[in-house]
């Protein structure tokens, strides 16, 4: 109940757009970090290429509880 | 012309992403509101379980028109 | 390497999301400018019909790159 | 003096301009609301018709005093 | 799981401080709403006399979860 | 319905006051664009000579649908 | 060319609303300082009484050159 | 009623917290400045010693009747 | 004199309130972090049970100075 | 007095610094547009290589009077 | 440990660039204020003549420690 | 192409200027950091002694990408 969280700030990449960009930064970072809580959006760009999206960049901190 | 429009702020969640997340906060509005009118995005965040996105938590305020 | 780039700032709109809104948005820009580069997500809002999603509209600013 | 308050978005539009936009907004949030104490302007924005100004909108946040 | 909330904007008001202000603005709101949920603080404000805080004033969102 | 807009910024001043300088910036942009359909304020400042306002300047963005 | 400017917050209030609160934070900023030069508007906000705008607020920074 | 006020900006700071630090820097206010109104708190932050809370800074504007 | 220093971004939790909530989370990053210097925060938000606040959760960023 | 001004976002880079690349986005600029009259900053960014800054890249806002 | 700060908004401006406009403000603040302790970059703009930056502006806080 | 970027937040500080501190920064994170690719500054401040800019504070987000 009182825990203490980290946040981290990942970008996550996509072809196919925010939700995937989102869903691979998660992904990503549960790799290497436990107990991934909550995730929160800060920036949403990406790249272009021939006038059209190439891929999709969405910056997001993601919080964790960090052990006891 | 001259309407005064009043704005609540709503957080829709989904299974799915961004899209319907939205689409059910204003579906839920739509049920006790008439005459909703826009909407717009505030934050999107969202719930992590074992390192995958839970679901999408979009955040908006609807305006919609005051009856005369 | 020094290059020097323009942003403009457009608002796309699309029955279907979020996504297809930013890709009309970079598709309409690349008719009329060359060298698109990226696009940052500035506002996402939209309009709403008989409490449903009309469209959705994205509002980005896209950058290009100066011709030298 | 330890009164709790409560806020509510509202947005008035006026042929006028920006003073009457906020007198409008005001006027019908008295119409449901007691206890209108004081009013936040957030947003000024507007619609144009042939290259005029057809008629300005004021987002306002009004406060008012709950009843005990 | 797929939940929608709806938040609303209260100010309370304390002559102790930041914390019992908060308290105050969310037993006030339990008595009109069911579901009570979680709250964000947007501004701390406050009220002088004789070159001493009368009281202080917290600014809140509260969100809440809509009966399905 | 899917159209695309562009935003422009530009700066309106007047010696009247916030509504004319809006007017006028509106009045400018409406010789050499098309189809103007909405304005939002950024920023208003301006100039003091004497201790009297001089000018007003209203920052504002100015959008308008881009022929198909 | 190479002055320095000092910038002080102001708070005016009127009847009538919004340039004539710029206006009397101005001249009455005017008794006490020389070389006023630049304002910039920061927040309009303002007090009701019986469901009427009695008056408005503005908070504006006021620049002015420092005396060599 | 129609008073024009200045605000000051001022960081206090405190062993104990958050309210203390504001009561501190109002009480040093009250020193040299006549008629203060309100408070509004812009950020809080602290220094650190030995992991842990030396001391809070609250910076804070504060509001001030100007004598007619 | 010209260090280094890097940002951690926590959240602490508290029964009690603000002030708590801050020094759980800087106790806690101290058991892992050498050198903690300052905390900056950027957020206050929290969790209600039964319309109580249950507990208060203050987001902060932490710096510390990287060794030599 | 009254003039109209419009502003254009763009973004110069330099291998030097902050100073330079500004100049560079505003030499570029005067190669097509008239009456420049003032820029403002909005961000500061850069890419790196080999751990060392490659360039550093300034966007901002370049204002310019529109001809009568 | 427990003192007070005050902050003044000032606005150096300089021939050279970024850091030499600080230094002005700085300097010209230490002739009429003691105990000059830290700033804060608020604002960087700017003054253009014949396409080339004629001095650079930048805003500053600059905090100082209140005599006892 | 469909990377994963972190970012963290570091402040460099340096007795020459803004450019030096970002170099000074990045140069650090590059001693333990693989893979920097861009850094984006979030404040500039810095401590005064004697009336003089003593040293600058450049706050920059570093994104790096992550290992596969």
């Amino acid at each position: 109940m009182s825990n203490v969280y980290k946040k981290v700030e990942l970008v996550g990449s996509s072809l196919e757009g925010v939700d995937d960009a989102i869903a691979r930064a998660i992904e990503k970072a549960g790799e290497t970090i436990r107990n991934l809580d909550w995730f929160e959006v800060k920036e949403i760009r990406g790249w272009i290429e021939n006038a059209e999206v190439q891929h999709t960049q969405v910056t997001l901190q993601v919080g964790f509880r960090l052990d006891d």
